[in-house]
Protein backbone atom coordinates (compact mmCIF):
# COMPACT_ATOMS: atom_id res chain seq x y z
CA UNK A 1 0.00 0.00 0.00
CA UNK A 2 1.22 3.29 -0.93
CA UNK A 3 2.11 5.06 2.07
CA UNK A 4 2.51 9.28 1.93
CA UNK A 5 3.77 11.41 5.00
CA UNK A 6 2.08 15.09 5.65
CA UNK A 7 4.41 16.78 8.08
CA UNK A 8 7.90 15.42 8.66
CA UNK A 9 8.29 15.85 12.41
CA UNK A 10 8.69 13.50 15.37
CA UNK A 11 5.77 11.02 14.03
CA UNK A 12 6.78 10.89 10.79
CA UNK A 13 10.21 10.13 11.41
CA UNK A 14 8.95 7.60 14.44
CA UNK A 15 6.70 5.82 11.53
CA UNK A 16 8.10 6.06 8.38
CA UNK A 17 11.41 4.28 10.31
CA UNK A 18 8.84 1.24 12.09
CA UNK A 19 6.87 0.69 8.34
CA UNK A 20 10.69 0.96 6.38
CA UNK A 21 11.89 -1.87 9.20
CA UNK A 22 8.51 -3.77 8.20
CA UNK A 23 9.49 -4.03 4.03
CA UNK A 24 6.37 -0.58 4.00
CA UNK A 25 8.94 1.70 2.36
CA UNK A 26 7.38 4.90 2.04
CA UNK A 27 6.04 6.52 -0.85
CA UNK A 28 6.38 10.61 -0.53
CA UNK A 29 7.32 12.82 2.18
CA UNK A 30 5.43 16.41 2.40
CA UNK A 31 5.47 19.36 4.41
CA UNK A 32 6.10 22.54 4.68
CA UNK A 33 9.23 22.74 5.80
CA UNK A 34 11.77 21.97 3.13
CA UNK A 35 14.69 20.99 5.16
CA UNK A 36 13.28 18.15 7.49
CA UNK A 37 11.09 17.05 4.29
CA UNK A 38 13.91 17.04 2.43
CA UNK A 39 15.96 14.89 4.57
CA UNK A 40 13.45 12.59 5.57
CA UNK A 41 12.64 12.09 2.33
CA UNK A 42 16.58 11.78 0.88
CA UNK A 43 16.48 8.93 3.64
CA UNK A 44 14.15 6.73 1.99
CA UNK A 45 15.27 8.42 -1.52
CA UNK A 46 11.49 9.21 -2.39
CA UNK A 47 10.21 12.31 -3.37
CA UNK A 48 9.15 14.81 -1.43
CA UNK A 49 6.59 17.49 -1.69
CA UNK A 50 6.13 21.14 -0.20
CA UNK A 51 3.71 22.41 -2.25
CA UNK A 52 -0.04 20.50 -2.95
CA UNK A 53 0.73 20.69 -6.14
CA UNK A 54 3.69 18.55 -6.02
CA UNK A 55 1.64 15.62 -3.76
CA UNK A 56 1.75 12.18 -5.84
CA UNK A 57 -1.55 10.78 -6.47
CA UNK A 58 -2.47 7.33 -5.37
CA UNK A 59 -5.44 5.32 -4.03
CA UNK A 60 -2.98 3.87 -0.88
CA UNK A 61 -2.74 6.22 2.53
CA UNK A 62 -2.17 9.74 3.07
CA UNK A 63 -0.80 10.46 6.79
CA UNK A 64 -1.51 13.87 8.18
CA UNK A 65 1.24 13.71 10.90
CA UNK A 66 1.47 17.35 12.40
CA UNK A 67 0.32 19.02 15.47
CA UNK A 68 -3.04 18.30 16.49
CA UNK A 69 -3.66 22.05 16.22
CA UNK A 70 -2.45 22.14 12.39
CA UNK A 71 -4.55 18.72 11.13
CA UNK A 72 -7.80 21.25 10.11
CA UNK A 73 -5.63 23.61 8.52
CA UNK A 74 -3.10 21.00 6.72
CA UNK A 75 -5.99 18.96 5.33
CA UNK A 76 -7.39 21.91 3.58
CA UNK A 77 -3.38 23.04 2.30
CA UNK A 78 -2.87 18.86 0.93
CA UNK A 79 -6.27 17.09 0.31
CA UNK A 80 -6.15 15.89 -3.56
CA UNK A 81 -9.65 13.88 -3.00
CA UNK A 82 -7.75 10.33 -3.49
CA UNK A 83 -6.73 7.31 -1.07
CA UNK A 84 -7.38 7.55 2.11
CA UNK A 85 -6.77 10.31 4.83
CA UNK A 86 -5.91 9.88 7.90
CA UNK A 87 -4.57 11.65 11.11
CA UNK A 88 -2.85 10.11 14.49
CA UNK A 89 -3.89 12.12 17.08
CA UNK A 90 -5.24 10.87 19.78
CA UNK A 91 -7.41 14.09 21.25
CA UNK A 92 -8.50 14.63 17.46
CA UNK A 93 -12.46 13.90 16.64
CA UNK A 94 -12.66 12.26 12.71
CA UNK A 95 -14.99 15.34 12.16
CA UNK A 96 -12.10 17.16 11.68
CA UNK A 97 -12.07 16.27 7.92
CA UNK A 98 -15.31 17.58 7.87
CA UNK A 99 -18.54 16.54 5.74
CA UNK A 100 -16.80 15.97 2.17
CA UNK A 101 -17.21 12.41 0.91
CA UNK A 102 -14.42 10.37 0.82
CA UNK A 103 -12.42 7.73 2.57
CA UNK A 104 -11.08 8.89 6.15
CA UNK A 105 -9.71 7.76 9.27
CA UNK A 106 -7.41 7.50 12.43
CA UNK A 107 -4.62 5.31 13.13
CA UNK A 108 -3.63 6.66 16.61
CA UNK A 109 -0.20 4.93 18.02
CA UNK A 110 -0.63 4.17 21.69
CA UNK A 111 3.09 3.93 22.12
CA UNK A 112 5.36 7.23 23.11
CA UNK A 113 6.70 7.92 19.84
CA UNK A 114 10.11 9.52 20.50
CA UNK A 115 12.61 9.22 17.60
CA UNK A 116 15.30 9.21 20.62
CA UNK A 117 14.14 6.42 22.13
CA UNK A 118 14.95 2.80 20.95
CA UNK A 119 12.39 1.09 23.15
CA UNK A 120 9.42 1.70 21.43
CA UNK A 121 11.06 -0.37 18.51
CA UNK A 122 10.93 -3.22 20.75
CA UNK A 123 7.05 -3.42 20.26
CA UNK A 124 4.44 -3.96 17.80
CA UNK A 125 2.71 -0.37 17.89
CA UNK A 126 -1.23 -0.71 19.17
CA UNK A 127 -3.17 1.45 16.67
CA UNK A 128 -6.16 2.90 17.95
CA UNK A 129 -8.33 2.55 14.61
CA UNK A 130 -11.50 4.13 13.43
CA UNK A 131 -12.62 4.87 9.74
CA UNK A 132 -15.56 6.84 8.07
CA UNK A 133 -16.93 3.76 6.58
CA UNK A 134 -16.63 -0.11 6.19
CA UNK A 135 -14.02 -0.12 3.34
CA UNK A 136 -11.99 2.17 4.45
CA UNK A 137 -11.97 0.48 7.81
CA UNK A 138 -11.00 -2.82 5.72
CA UNK A 139 -8.13 -0.88 4.18
CA UNK A 140 -6.93 0.36 7.76
CA UNK A 141 -6.63 -3.45 9.13
CA UNK A 142 -4.73 -4.47 5.96
CA UNK A 143 -2.39 -1.55 6.77
CA UNK A 144 -2.34 -2.36 10.61
CA UNK A 145 -1.60 -5.60 9.53
CA UNK A 146 1.31 -5.40 6.51
CA UNK A 147 3.01 -2.96 9.25
CA UNK A 148 2.69 -6.17 12.04
CA UNK A 149 0.77 -3.03 14.79
CA UNK A 150 -2.02 -4.46 16.51
CA UNK A 151 -5.16 -3.48 15.55
CA UNK A 152 -7.99 -1.99 18.33
CA UNK A 153 -11.06 -0.07 17.21
CA UNK A 154 -12.50 2.85 18.94
CA UNK A 155 -14.75 6.15 18.25
CA UNK A 156 -13.43 9.45 18.73
CA UNK A 157 -15.20 9.64 22.13
CA UNK A 158 -13.37 6.44 23.49
CA UNK A 159 -10.11 6.95 21.79
CA UNK A 160 -9.86 10.90 23.52
CA UNK A 161 -10.06 9.06 26.75
CA UNK A 162 -7.78 6.55 26.28
CA UNK A 163 -5.35 9.41 25.62
CA UNK A 164 -6.04 10.68 28.58
CA UNK A 165 -5.38 7.75 30.38
CA UNK A 166 -2.09 7.06 28.23
CA UNK A 167 -1.29 10.87 29.85
CA UNK A 168 -1.36 9.13 33.29
CA UNK A 169 0.41 6.16 32.26
CA UNK A 170 3.20 7.50 30.16
CA UNK A 171 3.75 11.14 30.69
CA UNK A 172 3.09 11.63 34.14
CA UNK A 173 5.00 8.52 34.96
CA UNK A 174 8.22 9.35 33.23
CA UNK A 175 7.71 13.14 34.97
CA UNK A 176 7.44 11.58 38.36
CA UNK A 177 10.10 9.33 37.86
CA UNK A 178 12.27 12.41 36.14
CA UNK A 179 11.20 13.83 39.57
CA UNK A 180 12.69 11.63 41.74
CA UNK A 181 15.88 10.70 40.09
CA UNK A 182 16.34 14.27 40.68
CA UNK A 183 16.15 14.00 44.06
CA UNK A 184 18.62 11.22 43.79
CA UNK A 185 21.35 12.96 41.84
CA UNK A 186 20.50 16.03 44.84
CA UNK A 187 21.39 14.24 47.44
CA UNK A 188 24.84 13.49 45.52
CA UNK A 189 24.08 9.45 45.44
CA UNK A 190 24.56 7.66 42.36
CA UNK A 191 21.15 6.70 40.76
CA UNK A 192 21.87 3.27 40.34
CA UNK A 193 20.66 3.28 43.51
CA UNK A 194 17.52 3.46 42.71
CA UNK A 195 17.77 1.24 39.43
CA UNK A 196 16.28 -2.31 41.44
CA UNK A 197 13.28 -0.43 42.61
CA UNK A 198 12.24 1.37 39.20
CA UNK A 199 12.26 -2.26 37.49
CA UNK A 200 9.68 -3.84 40.43
CA UNK A 201 8.06 -0.51 39.92
CA UNK A 202 7.70 -1.41 36.36
CA UNK A 203 6.98 -5.24 36.53
CA UNK A 204 4.41 -4.49 39.28
CA UNK A 205 2.72 -1.54 37.08
CA UNK A 206 2.25 -4.02 34.49
CA UNK A 207 1.33 -6.98 36.50
CA UNK A 208 -2.13 -7.50 36.39
CA UNK A 209 -2.09 -7.38 40.28
CA UNK A 210 -0.60 -4.35 40.66
CA UNK A 211 -3.27 -2.53 43.07
CA UNK A 212 -2.31 -5.65 45.95
CA UNK A 213 1.62 -4.86 45.15
CA UNK A 214 1.49 -0.90 46.50
CA UNK A 215 3.23 -0.47 49.90
CA UNK A 216 4.46 2.86 51.12
CA UNK A 217 3.39 5.07 53.95
CA UNK A 218 0.15 6.12 52.34
CA UNK A 219 -0.43 2.28 51.63
CA UNK A 220 -0.21 1.59 55.80
CA UNK A 221 -1.94 4.72 56.18
CA UNK A 222 1.44 5.96 58.49
CA UNK A 223 0.54 9.58 59.09
CA UNK A 224 3.28 10.42 61.17
CA UNK A 225 5.92 9.62 58.14
CA UNK A 226 3.59 11.52 55.54
CA UNK A 227 3.96 14.62 58.17
CA UNK A 228 7.72 14.09 58.36
CA UNK A 229 7.40 13.93 54.59
CA UNK A 230 5.73 17.12 53.80
CA UNK A 231 8.00 18.64 56.34
CA UNK A 232 10.62 18.27 53.84
CA UNK A 233 9.11 19.53 51.34
CA UNK A 234 8.15 22.94 52.13
CA UNK A 235 10.65 24.67 50.48
CA UNK A 236 9.50 22.94 47.30
CA UNK A 237 5.58 24.04 46.23
CA UNK A 238 5.89 22.00 42.93
CA UNK A 239 6.51 18.67 44.27
CA UNK A 240 4.59 19.56 48.04
CA UNK A 241 1.02 19.30 45.58
CA UNK A 242 2.19 16.41 43.76
CA UNK A 243 2.84 14.96 46.83
CA UNK A 244 -0.75 15.88 48.46
CA UNK A 245 -2.99 14.84 45.72
CA UNK A 246 -1.43 10.97 45.11
CA UNK A 247 -0.98 10.63 48.98
CA UNK A 248 -4.81 11.77 49.43
CA UNK A 249 -5.88 9.57 46.06
CA UNK A 250 -3.96 6.59 48.14
CA UNK A 251 -5.34 6.90 50.92
CA UNK A 252 -8.84 6.94 49.79
CA UNK A 253 -8.03 3.95 47.71
CA UNK A 254 -7.05 1.71 50.38
CA UNK A 255 -8.49 3.36 53.82
CA UNK B 1 26.39 -14.29 61.78
CA UNK B 2 23.35 -15.08 64.00
CA UNK B 3 19.87 -13.12 62.61
CA UNK B 4 17.22 -12.02 65.18
CA UNK B 5 14.16 -11.24 63.75
CA UNK B 6 12.02 -9.05 66.19
CA UNK B 7 8.67 -8.25 64.23
CA UNK B 8 7.16 -10.96 62.05
CA UNK B 9 5.14 -9.04 59.52
CA UNK B 10 5.96 -8.16 55.62
CA UNK B 11 9.47 -7.00 56.43
CA UNK B 12 10.49 -9.88 57.91
CA UNK B 13 8.85 -12.90 55.87
CA UNK B 14 10.17 -10.69 52.74
CA UNK B 15 14.08 -10.53 54.45
CA UNK B 16 14.08 -13.74 55.61
CA UNK B 17 13.10 -15.41 52.57
CA UNK B 18 15.87 -13.09 51.18
CA UNK B 19 18.48 -14.45 53.61
CA UNK B 20 17.47 -18.03 53.53
CA UNK B 21 17.93 -17.84 49.43
CA UNK B 22 21.72 -16.58 50.47
CA UNK B 23 22.16 -19.20 53.06
CA UNK B 24 22.09 -17.13 55.93
CA UNK B 25 19.16 -18.92 57.59
CA UNK B 26 17.45 -17.10 60.52
CA UNK B 27 18.47 -17.60 64.20
CA UNK B 28 14.98 -16.70 65.44
CA UNK B 29 12.15 -15.01 65.18
CA UNK B 30 10.70 -13.05 68.23
CA UNK B 31 7.37 -10.77 68.59
CA UNK B 32 4.21 -10.05 69.81
CA UNK B 33 1.55 -12.06 67.37
CA UNK B 34 2.04 -15.58 68.42
CA UNK B 35 0.08 -16.79 65.21
CA UNK B 36 2.58 -15.25 63.16
CA UNK B 37 5.61 -15.46 64.90
CA UNK B 38 4.82 -18.86 65.33
CA UNK B 39 4.37 -19.94 61.87
CA UNK B 40 7.47 -17.96 60.55
CA UNK B 41 9.41 -20.12 63.05
CA UNK B 42 8.01 -22.76 61.81
CA UNK B 43 9.18 -22.21 58.05
CA UNK B 44 12.77 -22.17 59.23
CA UNK B 45 12.41 -24.35 62.19
CA UNK B 46 14.04 -22.15 64.31
CA UNK B 47 12.99 -21.22 67.75
CA UNK B 48 10.67 -18.42 68.80
CA UNK B 49 10.11 -15.92 70.76
CA UNK B 50 6.81 -13.86 71.66
CA UNK B 51 8.43 -12.68 75.33
CA UNK B 52 11.53 -10.94 75.90
CA UNK B 53 13.01 -13.49 78.32
CA UNK B 54 12.61 -15.92 75.75
CA UNK B 55 14.76 -14.31 73.29
CA UNK B 56 18.21 -15.97 72.66
CA UNK B 57 21.05 -14.03 73.21
CA UNK B 58 23.96 -13.87 70.93
CA UNK B 59 26.39 -11.37 69.23
CA UNK B 60 24.73 -11.40 66.03
CA UNK B 61 21.95 -9.30 64.61
CA UNK B 62 19.04 -8.19 65.72
CA UNK B 63 16.68 -6.64 63.06
CA UNK B 64 13.84 -4.97 64.67
CA UNK B 65 11.28 -5.18 61.44
CA UNK B 66 8.08 -3.49 62.99
CA UNK B 67 6.19 -0.35 62.01
CA UNK B 68 8.17 3.15 62.04
CA UNK B 69 6.01 3.75 65.32
CA UNK B 70 6.44 0.69 66.85
CA UNK B 71 10.48 0.78 66.59
CA UNK B 72 10.74 2.83 70.38
CA UNK B 73 8.48 0.75 72.14
CA UNK B 74 9.51 -2.44 70.50
CA UNK B 75 12.92 -1.79 71.13
CA UNK B 76 12.30 -0.85 74.87
CA UNK B 77 10.72 -4.25 75.48
CA UNK B 78 12.76 -6.45 73.69
CA UNK B 79 16.43 -4.84 74.22
CA UNK B 80 19.16 -7.35 75.69
CA UNK B 81 21.96 -5.53 75.79
CA UNK B 82 24.03 -8.15 72.95
CA UNK B 83 24.80 -7.86 69.56
CA UNK B 84 23.77 -5.34 66.85
CA UNK B 85 20.34 -4.06 66.65
CA UNK B 86 19.17 -2.64 63.61
CA UNK B 87 16.20 -1.25 62.38
CA UNK B 88 14.79 -0.88 58.51
CA UNK B 89 13.01 2.30 58.30
CA UNK B 90 13.66 4.96 55.63
CA UNK B 91 11.99 7.49 57.93
CA UNK B 92 13.06 6.69 61.52
CA UNK B 93 16.54 8.32 63.11
CA UNK B 94 19.40 6.28 64.09
CA UNK B 95 18.42 8.37 67.40
CA UNK B 96 15.80 5.74 68.22
CA UNK B 97 17.64 3.49 70.09
CA UNK B 98 18.72 6.56 72.82
CA UNK B 99 21.81 6.93 73.97
CA UNK B 100 22.30 3.96 75.84
CA UNK B 101 25.92 2.55 75.19
CA UNK B 102 25.59 -0.30 72.54
CA UNK B 103 25.78 -1.52 68.83
CA UNK B 104 23.31 0.11 66.52
CA UNK B 105 22.17 0.80 63.17
CA UNK B 106 19.94 1.30 60.24
CA UNK B 107 19.48 -1.53 57.32
CA UNK B 108 17.24 0.05 54.82
CA UNK B 109 16.60 -1.69 52.07
CA UNK B 110 15.81 0.38 49.31
CA UNK B 111 13.11 -1.55 47.38
CA UNK B 112 9.42 -2.70 47.50
CA UNK B 113 9.20 -5.05 49.73
CA UNK B 114 5.77 -7.07 49.74
CA UNK B 115 5.36 -10.97 50.24
CA UNK B 116 3.22 -10.75 47.40
CA UNK B 117 5.85 -9.33 44.59
CA UNK B 118 8.10 -12.15 43.24
CA UNK B 119 10.17 -9.17 41.10
CA UNK B 120 12.14 -7.88 44.16
CA UNK B 121 13.89 -11.72 44.21
CA UNK B 122 15.55 -10.34 40.97
CA UNK B 123 17.81 -7.88 42.47
CA UNK B 124 20.46 -7.65 45.06
CA UNK B 125 18.87 -5.53 47.77
CA UNK B 126 20.44 -2.04 47.66
CA UNK B 127 21.11 -1.13 51.71
CA UNK B 128 21.31 2.13 52.67
CA UNK B 129 23.26 1.34 55.86
CA UNK B 130 24.27 3.69 59.10
CA UNK B 131 25.84 2.53 62.27
CA UNK B 132 26.61 3.53 65.72
CA UNK B 133 30.17 3.05 65.31
CA UNK B 134 33.26 2.11 63.23
CA UNK B 135 32.72 -1.59 64.59
CA UNK B 136 28.94 -1.90 64.14
CA UNK B 137 29.87 -0.25 60.23
CA UNK B 138 32.25 -2.73 59.79
CA UNK B 139 29.89 -5.80 60.89
CA UNK B 140 26.98 -4.39 58.65
CA UNK B 141 29.19 -4.17 55.73
CA UNK B 142 30.55 -7.97 56.04
CA UNK B 143 26.36 -8.88 56.99
CA UNK B 144 25.39 -6.81 53.68
CA UNK B 145 27.83 -9.02 52.09
CA UNK B 146 27.30 -12.50 53.07
CA UNK B 147 23.56 -11.77 51.94
CA UNK B 148 24.84 -10.65 48.63
CA UNK B 149 23.43 -7.26 49.01
CA UNK B 150 24.77 -3.85 48.17
CA UNK B 151 25.96 -1.49 50.71
CA UNK B 152 25.07 2.20 50.06
CA UNK B 153 26.12 4.35 53.10
CA UNK B 154 23.65 7.47 54.73
CA UNK B 155 23.05 9.26 58.06
CA UNK B 156 19.45 9.63 58.74
CA UNK B 157 18.95 12.66 57.32
CA UNK B 158 20.09 11.63 54.08
CA UNK B 159 18.17 8.27 54.24
CA UNK B 160 15.11 10.38 55.19
CA UNK B 161 15.50 11.98 51.57
CA UNK B 162 15.97 9.13 49.87
CA UNK B 163 13.22 7.65 51.63
CA UNK B 164 11.16 10.85 50.07
CA UNK B 165 12.75 9.98 46.98
CA UNK B 166 11.44 6.04 46.51
CA UNK B 167 7.94 7.05 47.56
CA UNK B 168 7.35 8.68 44.21
CA UNK B 169 9.49 6.55 42.57
CA UNK B 170 7.73 3.10 43.92
CA UNK B 171 4.32 4.42 45.25
CA UNK B 172 3.66 7.36 43.57
CA UNK B 173 4.59 5.61 40.07
CA UNK B 174 2.37 2.59 41.16
CA UNK B 175 -0.51 4.86 42.22
CA UNK B 176 -0.44 6.52 38.88
CA UNK B 177 -0.48 3.32 36.89
CA UNK B 178 -3.33 1.66 38.96
CA UNK B 179 -5.55 4.47 37.64
CA UNK B 180 -4.63 4.81 34.20
CA UNK B 181 -5.12 0.92 33.77
CA UNK B 182 -8.21 1.50 35.65
CA UNK B 183 -9.72 4.08 33.14
CA UNK B 184 -8.96 1.25 30.53
CA UNK B 185 -10.86 -1.48 32.14
CA UNK B 186 -14.14 1.65 32.39
CA UNK B 187 -13.53 1.53 28.81
CA UNK B 188 -14.24 -1.93 28.66
CA UNK B 189 -10.84 -2.22 26.68
CA UNK B 190 -8.21 -4.78 27.07
CA UNK B 191 -5.31 -3.93 29.39
CA UNK B 192 -3.02 -5.95 27.11
CA UNK B 193 -3.29 -2.29 25.04
CA UNK B 194 -1.50 -0.50 27.42
CA UNK B 195 1.43 -2.78 28.16
CA UNK B 196 3.96 -2.19 25.17
CA UNK B 197 3.51 1.43 26.08
CA UNK B 198 3.77 0.93 30.24
CA UNK B 199 7.13 -1.12 29.37
CA UNK B 200 8.33 1.53 27.04
CA UNK B 201 7.58 4.60 29.78
CA UNK B 202 9.07 2.50 32.49
CA UNK B 203 12.30 1.46 30.42
CA UNK B 204 12.34 5.71 29.83
CA UNK B 205 12.15 6.29 33.89
CA UNK B 206 15.25 3.76 33.95
CA UNK B 207 17.21 5.33 31.03
CA UNK B 208 20.09 8.19 32.24
CA UNK B 209 18.11 9.73 29.21
CA UNK B 210 14.81 10.21 30.84
CA UNK B 211 14.36 14.20 30.83
CA UNK B 212 14.82 13.92 26.89
CA UNK B 213 12.23 11.39 26.09
CA UNK B 214 9.35 12.77 28.02
CA UNK B 215 6.73 13.29 25.08
CA UNK B 216 2.61 14.72 25.49
CA UNK B 217 0.62 17.42 25.52
CA UNK B 218 2.38 19.15 28.59
CA UNK B 219 5.59 18.37 27.06
CA UNK B 220 4.72 20.29 23.90
CA UNK B 221 2.74 22.67 25.24
CA UNK B 222 -0.13 21.41 23.81
CA UNK B 223 -3.07 23.51 25.79
CA UNK B 224 -6.07 23.20 23.56
CA UNK B 225 -5.70 18.95 24.41
CA UNK B 226 -4.75 20.12 27.89
CA UNK B 227 -7.73 21.79 28.11
CA UNK B 228 -10.23 19.07 26.30
CA UNK B 229 -8.46 16.56 28.75
CA UNK B 230 -9.26 18.62 31.84
CA UNK B 231 -12.84 18.50 31.13
CA UNK B 232 -13.03 15.10 30.42
CA UNK B 233 -12.21 14.74 34.12
CA UNK B 234 -14.49 17.47 35.46
CA UNK B 235 -16.52 14.72 37.36
CA UNK B 236 -13.43 13.44 38.71
CA UNK B 237 -12.05 15.59 41.25
CA UNK B 238 -9.15 13.16 42.40
CA UNK B 239 -7.93 12.45 39.04
CA UNK B 240 -8.04 16.07 38.05
CA UNK B 241 -6.22 17.23 40.93
CA UNK B 242 -3.83 14.68 40.17
CA UNK B 243 -3.76 16.07 36.30
CA UNK B 244 -3.41 19.42 37.30
CA UNK B 245 -0.50 19.48 39.37
CA UNK B 246 1.64 16.85 37.23
CA UNK B 247 0.75 18.52 33.57
CA UNK B 248 1.49 22.21 35.63
CA UNK B 249 5.13 20.86 37.09
CA UNK B 250 5.53 19.52 33.35
CA UNK B 251 5.12 22.53 31.72
CA UNK B 252 7.44 24.33 34.32
CA UNK B 253 9.84 22.21 34.08
CA UNK B 254 10.18 22.51 29.64
CA UNK B 255 8.86 25.82 29.05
Amino acid sequence: MKVTFIGSGNVTEYLSERYAEMNQPVFQIAGRNRRTVASLAGKYNTPWAVKPEQLLEHQGLYILAVNDDEIANAFSIWYNGKGTWVHTSGSTDLKVFGKKPGSFGVLYPVLSLNRQSSFSHLFSIPYLVEASDHNTLSKLRLFVKKTKGEFWQADSEKRLKVHLAAVFLNNFIQHVGILSFRMIKELKLNPELFKPLATVTLLNVISDNREKLQTGPARRKDLKTIKKQMALLKNKPELKAIYQVITNSILKNYH
